[in-house]
Formats: structure tokens, sequence, C-alpha cells
């Protein structure tokens, strides 16, 4: 095995070990902490905090000289050109409603370009792996996932989260525009709308303000499935932005167009 | 056994023959009709009126006395003085989406009263049955459910579908009012919102224009579980309507005033 493949083996340690910590405070009463601006909620959960701790740890242990960026703990750099981008907890909203489209990310970049991403859902018992190809493992097995065709931004289903909470006026704005052109939206779909993007249910996801960890493990997931994710000016977001996902080109093309006006 | 607890154990067999209809058809390619105004996209999958079919025939089977009221056939009256309100796949955008959140909706009234309630998701293999108590049956067994309390509405979750699709410019302005004094808000649930709130991990849901089949099951679940399901002016809504679900009478009370100014 190389460097990358010994590291999507370990990716999946990863996740089994995040998934341990966090499914028992899934659904249960968990502690809360609020960390973003006063009056504003994001909370951040005891699991969150836990879970990475433990796949510090892990990563620290397997390979001391990788980099690790967490959202709960911040950088610490490494020596080996590999950097792993770890969200515990992706939809922490989700997590806390008992709705089960919250996802543990890992992502791994090498000299800053992201090659690996995992989306967890440990209570679906759904992972998604992207590298050079998409893989989910599920109960029924393990299987390559395509996004679909779609040629008409007609014909598309497109996905955002909250139009209202993570979107600025212009962006809501912005944001409307296409969903109009659209054949229909959903909301509230957190990490969990760009898997159902690789699986090929839907077409577009379009969200603002994602971290750097919230994009480094879905980048490879969307790409590995034949999708594009970029920024909404069409150039690329390895460091988080204002995020377009698309499963066929040519609406993304049309996507980007009509959000630039 | 009396006449509702035989039906009780009959809705059990009626959900596992919509789901064993339904299930294959879940992330596959769907059969879709436009039956909504025209413009308009309402889809309708052949799931739905497959598993209705079903229904229909077993209930007539087994009860043929009994009126059956569903989306997809309309109403056939009975004599018994129950009738069956049906609705094989509720949220069929999400169904169509591939999100596990549509659920299939089995109410039963007796005289005009609803006495039960079922709302199955055979995806995520849960099931909620809503009579006299509200109970989930999953993986991990059967739980008796209650909804959580909650005293003011700064501390409360709120979910709807889709504020865009479904509210009109005053129901959007009503309903936005009430989610800012509300701690977060949550969209994308469909009728999963209503066992959310239920299991107590929300605290209000809000609705418009919910049909007879749409709310039938939903208020055995909830009044099963402690909470209270009324119209947006508080008087009941058994053939449905604008709908808000509260498992506190406290923030109920707080929302439909704010509701109505």
């Amino acid at each position: 095995m190389d460097d990358v493949e010994r590291r999507v083996a370990f990716a999946q340690v990863l996740a089994d070990a995040a998934g341990a910590v966090i499914g028992p405070y899934f659904r249960s009463p968990v502690a809360m902490t609020d960390k973003g601006r006063p009056g504003f909620f994001d909370p951040v959960t005891e699991a969150d905090r836990r879970a990475e701790e433990v796949m510090r740890k892990s990563i620290a242990s397997e390979f001391p000289k990788d980099g690790i960026i967490g959202e709960e703990f911040g950088a610490m750099p490494g020596t080996s050109g590999f950097d792993w981008v770890l969200d515990p907890i992706d939809g922490t909203r989700s997590f806390l409603a008992g709705n089960p489209l919250w996802g543990t990310l890992i992502g791994l970049e090498h000299h800053g370009r992201t090659v690996l991403g995992v989306l967890d859902q440990p209570f679906l018992r759904e992972r998604f792996t992207g590298c050079k190809t998409t893989e989910l493992r599920d109960r029924r097995g393990t299987t390559t996932l395509h996004t679909r065709e779609c040629a008409a931004l007609a014909d598309a289903l497109i996905c955002t989260t909250h139009p209202i909470t993570y979107f600025d006026d212009q962006q809501r704005a912005r944001f409307h525009r296409l969903e109009l052109a659209c054949r229909f939206s959903r909301y509230g779909g957190d990490c969990y709308s760009y898997a159902l993007l690789a699986m090929g249910h839907v077409d577009l996801v379009v969200e603002a303000g994602l971290k750097h960890w919230d994009v480094a493990a879905l980048i490879p997931l969307i790409t590995g499935a034949g999708g594009t994710l970029t920024g909404w000016n069409g150039d690329p977001v390895p460091r988080g932005g204002n995020v377009i996902a698309a499963g066929d080109p040519r609406i993304h093309a049309a996507a980007v167009e009509l959000l630039a006006r």
C-alpha cells in the first residue's frame, strides 16, 4: 500500500472510533456550550469534543508526523506533508434535533491538496469514502457511487440546509433566483445533502460560509463520484467558503452563471 | 381485544404491507406523475399508488365494513363507524431526494374522532404507533414516548418543512416571527418532524395546508406522547389545515398567541 492507501484504510478506523464515541450521545441529553458570537446559537456537544480527542490521539499514535486540523481543538502542524482535517459532528443542529442527517467528516490533504474524504453516519450505518472513486458502505455492502446526469436546471433538485440562518440577504436573493430555476428544492440536509448528491438522488447543493473542516472531506466525496464542488464563482474552495456542488457539469455551469448575476 | 385494539394490531400488518411495497422503490428510479395545479410540481410515485392499493385490499378483506379515505384513490364510505385514513408516502419530495424522512401514515377514526395513528419509516426501521400512548418500535425494541418539557419559546426548537413552498407571504411572516422567538429552527423534516416531537427532541412543528390524510395519523401520535396538535388558532384540525404541534402546553399557548398577532 502507498502512503495514501494506508491512510484510506486508517480513515475507516478513525470513523469507527468517532462513531463509537458519538453514537451513545445521539438522541440522549447532551452537554452543550455556546461558542458563537453573543446571542447567536452555535451548539457544540461534548460528543463533538470527545470524538475529536479520540481521533487526534489515534492519528498521533499511527501517523505521528501528520498534521491535524480540527474544528474543536485547532491546528497542529505536521512534517509528513499529510494533514487530517476533522469535523466530528457536522450538522450539530440536526444532531440536537434527533435528525440522523449529521455526519462525521474526515478529510486528508497532501501538501494542501485534498486526497481523501470520509462522511460517516453511524446511526444510518452509512459510510461514504471518496478518493479516486467514491464508495458507500452500508448494511447491504459496498457500492461505487456516481452522480446522475442532469442537463438543465429546470430538471434539477437543489438542496441547502437553511436559507434563513446561513445566507445573508444578498446570498439569499441569489440562491432564491437559482432555486426558482430548479425543479424543486429541499432544505435541512446538512452534510448529508452531499451524500445524496454523490448517490445521484439530488443535483445541486448550494451553501454559504463553509469552513475548512466542512469542505475538506466533501471535495473528494463529490469529485470521486463524478461531480464538481467549487465556490459560487466557479473557483476552487479548498479552505471553505460559499460552496456549490453539482452532479453534472452542465448544471454546475448554468448555476454558477445564474448565481453571478 | 375490543374493536380499536384489533385495529391497532391490524395497523401493524398494514404498515408492514405498505413498507414491503414502498421499500424497493426508495432510492431507485421511480415513476412520477404530476397531479398538482399546472406548473406546480407535486410528485406522486408509483410506490405511493401501489402501496395504497395493497392497504385498501387488506382493509376490505379484514374489516369490510370500515370506510377508507386515501390520498391516491379518494374516499370509500363504510358502515362500521370506523374509517381508515391513508397516506402511503407522506413527504414525496424527501422520498424523491433519497432522504429517509418520509413516512407511511395510517390513521383510524371512529365516528370522525381520530383514535389511532401509525407513522412508519421502513428505511430507518422505525414505527411510531399512537393510541392511548405512543410507542416507537425500532431495532432496539419498543419504547413508550413522551414529549419533553419546554417552558419558554426562547428554549424551543421549531421545525417546518419548507417555509418558501408551503407558506403564502402572510403565513411566512407569521411563522418567521415565531421562528425568531425560538432558540433555533430546522427545515426539511416532513412528517418525521412530528416523530421527533413525540420522541422529545424538538418542541414545535408548524406547517400550513395539511390535508386530512396528513393529520389523521399525526394527532394520536402527538397526543399519545403528551403533546398538543391544533390549528394555528388553537382549534382542533381533524380534517387538516394549518397545524401547530407542541410538546409542552406552555409553548403551545405562547406560539398560538404569537401566530395570531
